[in-house]
């Protein structure tokens, strides 16, 4: 099949450091970003969480739709949406993000989703475990991938298809992989996958499939778009490269002071600022976090663990002389690892963890 | 007070044929358009509905909050969340606008929130209604406007404030016209005005103040950035010219078929599509929707009213043949107001309800 525009789309994804084009603009009006304000809520409210997603938004009825599970099973199965929820119930909160959050801040500049830096949310999700489904209907002996499928259908990469992704076995038959039916306590709304999506905790949010209608054991390894082409570390399109799979340690702020409108730029009174903010590094806790005011770091106070695959809170107490500063702040893991202060380029702008850098301005003035 | 890029914000301001620019790009992270095919339902799920936030979202506690209500009044009162949510409990279904709804189709391009066509929603709010509660405070008979301001606070246009906008005693007695506590059966969520926001159903959004502080009753005309400044039409910025205030009609459509990711372009099969969407004018009703379809014009099916503020439904079967086509709509409200077929431009961007325009390349092959 083809589409008039698909070489000029082929065109256009061409990293640039031009300037912002329609096409992003368009991605960036249906793909919402938390404000970072937001980072003050421990669990993210509905409707300010990130989403990214990629065909439209389904229309599903609820009483109709079935989860299918079937290939390489021993016994195929569809599920109604009652038949899940009367199972084992389980609420996690979990931290999810966006693989290409921070991508607009390479340079060149990878053409897709143009996010700063808010592709993330913490929801509490809910749900029932995957794991005694899949011994359930008995997976075969040579089977070696799941591959999950949603109910959005559209183009990428001349590519025609419904969103789906693939787990390994071990990968989802682990522990805290759930099909999840609620979000903070209310039924999944229609952008957030609704009646069911997957929910892979510690994953970039690409793994957790929204809209979930089928699961297929298959033999081989899974090459659909979604899985084979996207989310993967190149330098060119032609390379294959790794793939992109856990959250990278980040550690973001809530900007101090007041906005202007249209800048965004910040302006805060002298004196004690409580520098308040969240970090998260995926599968693994966070052990540290630093800020940094004007080149200088300094150890941040961190809040107690608000679950295993949730955001930690932090906090740090500067004194704001008047002027012009650089604020900034640091994520470190369990395992050692950090957030580099540059962006680490990726053809496909994957994973940019790179440190937050965010000018603010003291006056004496009286503000907010 | 100044800020450092004031000056530099200030010429960014001027209307450009040039490329998106990243004050733009910032303002549509943060501001969420309903995707299009959300107008498949007849209310926004909470999380869809589009957001224009001036500056940040606050954090309120409820319990701590107060609404004053003071100025040129006999009784001046501060009101709890709990007194107002005890009072006469109305819910109405409200179709909201952003008065910038359009904007980044005019050229050249007036700077500020680069909305498309999706800067709306529609949402059944609960509240209180506010003429009884005017009645008893007892406006002295020197008012003329009531003041109502908001807890978010910011630098635009070079003037610090917190968010507020006037109403004329008349417009405020208005039947309509609510304190809501409720979006869609549920708490406001803080991005909506938590804990109360001000509704004015028929009015462009920016009058519907959020997070809503105090009321105070003036003798003059209010002469804050927000009201006397903004929402504006007017050709360049020296003129005071005319404010924006009732929704002008609008029908819109869900594209239909399915995406390209990157480019939005949509494609469909060849044969018999049902072309829908929604159409509303603010105070009017509709009386007429129009389908055009390669340049050629014929009336839509109207669904039945959804409420005097709220959208109403309407469809159009069209059997499509294989090759490029343009579709369009266009509104008409019971007073004769129509769609204009091109942007009539004003500076700031104001009320853009240009009919909406949608390329679409159907095919024999088999979509979605």
């Amino acid at each position: 099949m083809s589409v008039d525009t698909n070489g000029q789309s082929a065109a256009a994804m061409v990293p640039t450091s031009g300037p912002i084009t329609r096409e992003e603009l368009q991605l960036a009006s249906r793909n919402h970003a938390m404000p970072l304000e937001m980072l003050r809520w421990p669990i993210t409210p509905v409707g300010m969480h990130y989403l990214l997603i990629h065909f439209d938004i389904p229309l599903i009825d609820p009483t109709a739709w079935r989860l299918r599970i079937g290939g390489l099973v021993d016994h195929p199965h569809e599920f109604t949406l009652a038949e899940l929820q009367h199972r084992e119930r389980r609420t996690l909160p979990v931290t999810m993000e966006c693989a290409g959050n921070g991508r607009s801040r390479m340079d060149p500049r990878p053409i897709s989703q143009p996010w700063d830096q808010g592709a993330v949310g913490t929801a509490e999700w809910t749900g029932t475990p995957l794991a005694p489904i899949l011994r359930e209907v008995g997976l075969a002996p040579e089977a070696v991938e799941l591959v999950f499928t949603g109910a959005d259908r559209g183009l990428q990469g001349g590519s025609e298809h419904a969103y789906a992704r693939s787990l390994t076995i071990a990968d989802a038959m682990s522990d805290d992989v759930l099909f999840a039916y609620e979000i903070n306590g209310q039924p999944l709304p229609p952008q957030h996958g609704h009646p069911l999506r997957l929910l892979v905790p510690g994953w970039y949010g690409m793994t957790s499939v929204k809209w979930l209608q089928s699961i297929e054991a298959i033999d081989h390894t899974f090459d659909g778009y979604q899985q084979a082409v996207a989310y993967h570390f190149v330098q060119e399109p032609s390379e294959q490269g790794e793939p992109v799979k856990h959250i990278r340690p980040r550690a973001l702020m809530v900007p101090p002071g007041i906005p202007d409108f249209m800048t965004r730029d910040r302006v805060l009174d002298a004196g004690p600022v409580l520098l308040q903010g969240r970090a998260w590094a995926g599968k693994n806790a966070i052990s540290r976090v630093e800020v940094c005011v004007d080149g200088k770091w300094a150890d941040a106070h961190l809040d107690p663990e608000a679950g295993h695959f949730a955001w930690r809170g932090w906090s740090f107490t500067w004194v704001a002389a008047p002027g012009n500063h650089v604020l900034s702040c640091r994520a470190t893991d369990v395992e050692g690892n950090t957030q580099p202060l540059q962006s680490e380029w990726n053809y496909q702008g994957m994973a940019n963890n790179a440190v937050q850098e965010l000018s603010v301005s003291v006056t004496e003035g009286k503000h907010g």
